[in-house]
C-alpha cells in the first residue's frame, strides 16, 4: 500500500482524472447532455429506472401495493440504460435533476408531480396509499431505519462495490474502509433482527421495502463478485432470516426483476405494463 | 499512484487492518461498548449530539421551530464526544444502535419514541408541528431534495472529507472520485438554485435545512482545509447565495454553536436548554 508519492494540486483539474469503469459517465457537472423525450405509458405513474438496489426498492413497493389490493397503483415502468448515459437525456433530467435512477412521474393528483431518490419515492407512495408505514408511535422508528438504510447505500455501492469490484485497480486502504463499514452495517441490522421480526418492528415497512434490496444480494452471493465470502456474510444469521423471508414474497420476486437487463432472458422484465407482463418469466 | 501489489484475501480479516485517524473508533461490529447511562434534562425532546453538518441540521431545525413560535420545541441538547467513542454508551446505543450522532428522544408523545438519523428527525418534527413541510402537491419536491441530501452526504462526508482531510496517505484515485463527485453534486444544487429560491422551491424547508450545514461550510471554506480552493467553489455562485442567506437566519446562527466543541470559547455551546444559554456568545 503506497500511494504517497501524489500530492494533491491546489486546485483540482478534472481533465487530468483517467480510468475506471465509469470514466465515460462521470463528469464534475449537472445537467442534460442531450435532448431525448422519455417513453410514457397509460398508467398514473410512470417510472424510469433499472433493477440495481435502488431501482428495486420502487418496483417491490409497486407490486406490494397491488399485491395488497391497491389497484390504483398500477405502474409502467421503463428502464433507463446507465451504462449508455439515458440518466442524461433532457427528458430524464426534468424528472431527476441528480440523473440517478430511479425517477418517477405521479400523475395521479390534481397535477403531475416529480419524485426522485428511491427514499422519496417510497415515502411518497407511502403516504399515498396509506400503506407499509405506519402513522402511530411506531413511524418513527420506521422512518430511522429507512432513513438509516438511505445512509448506509452509499457506503455500500459507492464506497464497498465500487473499490472491491468495480475499480481499475485494487487499492488497500479503501477496500478496508469500506468492508469495515459494511460489516459494521450487517450486524447494525443483525442485532436488530435478532430481536425484531422486521427493521421497523413487527410489521413489514417501507424500511424493510428499501434495505432488502441492498443486503439479500450478499447474502445470496450475486453482487460484487466474491463479496459474501470476503466479508463472511454467514456469520449474520438474522439478516439471512429476514432476507430469505421477504424473498419469498410474490411481490418481492416480481419486483426485482423489472427493469432488469441482466441474467437469463427468462429474469428479465425491461419494461412493466401490467400483470401480464410477468407470464412467462422465472420469479 | 500505484497500489496494484495489492491482492485483497478471499476472507477479509479486520485484525490486518491499522492506521488511520479514527482506528482507534471504527470496528466492524456493532452495539454497546460500555455501560453509561445518558443524561436528561426537562423538556419533552432530549438531543444527544455534536456540531458536526448532521448534528446541525437538527439544532438549526429546533432554533427554527423556536423562533417560528412554537414554543413547544423547546430542548435539551447534550454532546457526545465521538472521537471520545461515546457514540458506544449503552444509553447512546439504546436509542441509535447506529452509533452516529444525532439521536432523539422524543418523550411528548403518550409514550417516549427514539428518532435516529438526522433525516428521520427532521421529518419526524416536520410533522409533529406541522412546519417546514409542505402538505400539498410541493410535499413530493421537498422530500425528493431531502432525500437527495441524504444520500449526498456519505459522498462529501464519508467520501471526499475523509480522503482528502483525514486519511492517513494522500490517495489519488479516491480524491479524484470523491472530487468529481462533490463538484457534481454543488453543480446540482447550482443549477437548482438558480431558478428557485430554495431547494424544494419558493419556501425555506426542511430541505435546506438538512443541504445547508453540508454545503455552507464549503462556502465559507471552514471544512476540509483547503477543500474550498480544491474543489473551486466560488463557480457556484447560486449555492453561495443560498447558503449565505439561509446563514443570515437568527435560528440558523444558533442552531451552528450549539454541541460546538471547537473554536473560540464563545463559539460553543455544549449544552443548551434554554434560550438564555446563548446570551454572551458570539453568534
Amino acid at each position: 500500500m503506497s500511494d504517497t508519492a501524489y500530492t494533491p494540486p491546489e486546485v483540482w483539474d478534472p481533465e487530468t482524472v483517467s480510468g475506471g469503469k465509469f470514466a465515460n459517465i462521470n463528469r464534475p457537472t449537472a445537467g442534460a447532455r442531450e435532448e431525448k423525450a422519455l417513453p410514457t405509458g397509460e398508467h398514473d405513474f410512470q417510472l424510469y429506472s433499472l433493477a440495481t438496489p435502488n431501482g428495486v426498492k420502487v418496483t417491490v413497493m409497486f407490486e406490494e401495493l397491488l399485491e395488497a389490493g391497491y389497484s390504483d397503483a398500477e405502474y409502467d415502468a421503463f428502464t433507463i440504460n446507465i451504462g449508455d448515459g439515458e440518466q442524461f437525456g433532457s427528458g430524464f433530467v426534468d424528472l431527476n435533476p441528480n440523473s440517478k435512477i430511479p425517477a418517477l412521474l405521479d400523475r395521479s393528483g390534481p397535477e403531475p408531480v416529480r419524485v426522485f431518490e428511491s427514499g422519496a419515492i417510497l415515502l411518497h407512495l407511502a403516504e399515498k396509499f396509506g400503506a407499509f408505514l405506519p402513522t402511530d408511535h411506531t413511524r418513527a422508528e420506521v422512518l430511522s431505519w429507512l432513513f438509516w438504510q438511505m445512509g448506509s447505500g452509499p457506503n455500500i455501492g459507492g464506497g464497498f462495490g465500487h473499490f472491491y469490484n468495480y475499480a481499475p485497480e485494487k487499492y488497500e486502504y479503501p477496500i478496508n474502509r469500506y468492508a469495515m463499514e459494511v460489516k459494521r452495517l450487517f450486524d447494525v441490522a443483525d442485532q436488530r433482527l435478532a430481536k425484531s421480526e422486521y427493521l421497523g418492528g413487527a410489521e413489514y415497512s417501507i424500511a424493510d421495502i428499501a434495505t432488502w434490496p441492498w443486503l439479500a444480494p450478499f447474502v445470496k452471493g450475486v453482487i460484487y463478485g466474491e463479496a459474501r465470502k470476503f466479508l463472511s456474510i454467514d456469520e449474520y444469521e438474522h439478516v439471512a432470516r429476514w432476507a430469505n423471508q421477504i424473498g419469498e414474497r410474490p411481490a418481492a420476486k416480481r419486483g426485482r426483476i423489472v427493469n432488469r437487463t441482466w441474467g437469463d432472458e427468462d429474469t428479465q422484465l425491461r419494461e412493466r405494463h401490467s400483470a401480464a407482463d410477468f407470464e412467462g418469466k422465472k420469479l
